[in-house]
């Protein structure tokens, strides 16, 4: 089983005679490397390994981040600024009012400004949330939020500072007798840490809130993916949110609340147990504040009542009392796979906040005339232990356009994702239903075509996308499924709909020949017979009516 | 323009009388919010702001790097452990020979094992490169390689920890004179560092190379996206490679080498100055090692000539022997503008080493049995300063079945892509080309159908994948248009070929109508006109001639 005996010995190294008299006889016609002018060897290679600053890394992987090009860049930092502006009102109980302004100082260069009637933010915190990458309040928390990780705000900075070598402004008060402060900051990529190059007292009309101004590289266009278009599904998905947006070359727009109370306040959560992985549960032991084992189980995580917590340690063979540090590896694998042994109720669900039913399908209709409209909320459903609810809303015929493919506004926690629409767990669902069997078109691989636009919602305490740039949402079974059975309950009451407008449209061109024939008919018969007017009468009416019930029989 | 006067003040300030009286008339209708249970301010929030390390970050979005189920799992942890073996042997000028083994320790359970015959790993950076993300050699330098950024085998390692608790093995040697050692290793994902739980010396037959053993939850399966097939695709791009794969339930299968010299060595260059932004050409410039920024140009720079420097100079109004630290950001904005109007060679092409038309040729035949086979390498080209280079081949009828889309085979820098077809800018090419025009059959917003397969490949010294995950490639404009041509390319000749076959197939068809009737032809003119079997031959070939002659003129 010795492998490639013989070939390819360093020739830095000088052969001893041992090793190649050992096996002079080993594959000797395998030629054994064709030389290059200058070789790695292991110390060489030794010399260049580097350690990567995460804000290097996502420089270069910009387009990770949704950065690839640069009208992208103009929506994704627009966007990363009104996550964070309206997590943070909804979080501090303030019905939010956002400003969004995108001002184009020369070609392709921009200076966009989002501020918002937050808490604000004090002044510590400031140069790291804007200045460093992976650093924020949300990474940690079981909770629906649309920021999740600690990146968007200071990458969207970081590329303004790449493409324009110029700093990001922020102001920020936290209350009517707090002094406002500007900052000027950047990252310093090398050591991923904040550079704050101003810091100052300022004046400020605004009570509390805070406004970013970013510059930077980009495009703006008018239309689909636009920032225009991002603004306007915000404010459909986010119908409690005052937006006042002013665009290049645009009149200011702003869009009222339809709603004057905010959404249902999302809770954050404990882990569930049939989320956790082994590794994860080793750590959760480690560091758990807890003295013994059980209580450690009833108290960090969701759903263990007293008499779950026993099941699961008299399966697993682990004393109650026992320290959850002192727990070895296999203790931990065979608590670990008592979970599955034991039933454990589903995960609480206030930690979700959907859109719902009469949003949905009102949303629908101040922006699509169409015949029909209707919507779905899923009851909610877990997967890896996150507990995530699905809603989808549809609308279909009148002024829609009829030969071509629907369309698809996709949603994940209110927020709409406009590109990668063919990588997304929602483009997944809605292609592996057919929806021939509703009524519509649809050919192999293809979405279906017809009068018709889907919206789509998922709304969750963590979203699986499937990049950084929060465009598409991974192909999780468990919301797949979820999405199918959403998009089957809506197809089936369309494809009703579809059927019944098929079946009156027969029904009416059917009627339409009975009343357009019998009259003619009846002039023949008075004709041929000689009958009387009242006699035609009588005659063409039974004839319509014995017509009339033969086509109801049929149909 | 003061926004939402007198909304929204927190009831945990003391609201001071002045505040109150100075705007007691402004909105009053305005509800100000629902109170929820508990508010959060800005320095409740603040007391949540932490630091995420990049170890966290990618445990809890291991979906990012190719880790969202079972079997992918299985599939992205080898082909991280297949990357690095490859890129290492190369580097060294080692002809390649790999075993790749999975054992299947119980359900769901495996541990797979990577071996080469490379120029191992000094034993000081082991840790690191296992056990720290973001670490690696190959991050800072612009060189066509498999591995880019320094995640992925520590990454699969942190995978293998988290679902069953166990560290990465690791045994290395760098040269029979050295000691064989190894290694276990795991990552403190709280700090992103290394944790050893082992390391010792060992005994080892091989002379020089690494073997790497991860143990993890996974699922193996057969068929497609699996990781036979990744297996057989690798030895197809890399035919260099000798490549020994046991996998669970199967006799170890071996692929010998199909080419016995390396491939042209990659040669690493600079950066071009067209890819380089303004933001990491003030980083560029601070960090020079030159005097002056003429030299700086000059040196750190690929395709800078003393003629083209001079001019850049001029135009930004720059002097030549500033020190390059001294340029203040609207000197090297200037200098950054002036790249633009000056015209620079494209870079080197060195870097990059495409597979060739010769190996796609032989590749697609041994695999596939088709009637029509072609292939094009395309010029390199550059997106972002980086150059790349795109080939495609194609098999056509034959065996392929012909009712079903086509089959889309995808590499980049020799590595299969296996997942996320329909999020890479070669689907996006694809599917951009009208088939129809070449012969094919499709339909709208799908890929054509027919008997066909299409193999392609992007070679470059920095391929952007939309993700970590490296499943697809992003929708670089530069990188589709070269696609694109490739793929009109190889279309137009498949075109005429079909069209060939079928003007073929057309006059095969009316041949064998005039073969089949003129005889009957000829027997009922004998009966009709009393004709000689002599005459009625000649009758009969002129009537052949005749008709063969308009059948060509048709045609």
């Amino acid at each position: 089983m010795a492998a490639s005996t013989g070939a390819a010995v360093l020739p830095e190294v000088p052969p001893s005679i041992e090793d190649d008299s050992e096996e002079p006889l080993a594959a000797p016609a395998e030629p054994v490397r064709k030389v290059p002018a200058r070789r790695a060897t292991a110390e060489s290679l030794a010399e260049k390994q580097r350690e990567i600053s995460v804000s290097e890394f996502f420089v270069k992987n910009r387009h990770l981040l949704g950065f690839d090009n640069k009208q992208k860049a103009l929506l994704t930092a627009v966007r990363e600024c009104v996550d964070n502006s309206l997590d943070a009102c909804e979080e501090a109980g303030i019905l939010p009012e956002l400003r969004i302004e995108i001002r184009e100082l020369s070609e392709e260069r921009f200076r966009i400004a989002v501020e918002d009637n937050g808490p604000g933010i004090v002044k510590a915190q400031i140069p790291k949330i804007f200045g460093k990458l992976l650093y924020g309040s949300k990474f940690h928390r079981l909770k629906q939020q649309r920021g999740q990780q600690g990146i968007g705000v200071s990458a969207a900075g970081m590329y303004g500072q790449l493409t324009t070598g110029k700093p990001v402004t922020i102001v920020s008060r936290t209350s009517p007798q707090a002094v406002p402060h500007l900052f000027e900051i950047t990252v310093d990529t090398r050591k991923n840490q904040p550079l704050v190059l101003k810091e100052e007292k300022t004046d400020w009309e605004k009570d509390h809130g805070t406004r970013v101004e970013i510059e930077m590289e980009a495009s703006y266009k008018k239309g689909r993916r636009s920032v225009d278009d991002y603004v306007e599904q915000t404010a459909l998905s986010n119908p409690h949110c005052k937006v006042i947006y002013t665009a290049p070359g645009s009149e200011t727009v702003i869009y009222e609340r339809a709603i004057h109370e905010l959404p249902e306040e999302a809770k954050e959560i404990k882990p569930h147990p049939y989320g956790v992985e082994l590794g994860r549960l080793m750590r959760m032991f480690q560091d758990s504040q807890e003295r013994h084992v059980a209580s450690a189980l009833k108290n960090d995580f969701s759903r263990m009542t007293p008499k779950v917590v026993d099941d699961i340690l008299k399966i697993a063979g682990v004393s109650p009392r026992m320290r959850p540090r002192d727990l070895d590896t296999p203790a931990t694998e065979r608590v670990h796979k008592a979970f599955t042994k034991v039933k454990i109720m589903a995960p609480p669900t206030n930690c979700l906040s959907p859109v719902g039913e009469p949003a949905l399908l009102k949303g629908l209709r101040a922006r699509f005339k169409a015949d029909y409209y209707d919507a779905v909320t899923r009851p909610p459903a877990v997967y890896r232990g996150n507990p995530f609810q699905v809603e989808v809303a549809l609308a279909h015929g009148g002024e829609l356009p009829a030969d071509e493919l629907i369309e698809v506004f996709r949603f994940a926690n209110r927020v709409p994702l406009q590109y990668q629409a063919s990588a997304c767990a929602v483009t997944k669902a809605v292609l592996s239903i057919d929806w021939r069997s509703y009524g519509m078109q649809m050919s192999k691989g293809a979405l279906p075509s017809g009068p018709m636009v889907l919206m789509l919602h998922i709304a969750s305490v963590w979203v699986p996308f499937t990049s950084e740039s929060k465009e598409a949402i991974a192909h999780y079974p468990e919301i797949i499924k979820e999405l199918r059975l959403a998009l089957m309950e809506v197809g089936r009451r369309l494809g009703v709909h579809i059927r019944r407008g098929k079946r009156e449209a027969a029904e009416a061109k059917k009627r339409g020949y009975i009343d357009k024939f019998i009259p003619h008919i009846g002039i023949a018969l008075t004709e041929i017979l000689g009958l009387k007017p009242k006699e035609t009468d009588k005659v063409v009416a039974n004839l319509k009516t014995i017509l009339e019930r033969s086509r109801e029989n049929m149909a």
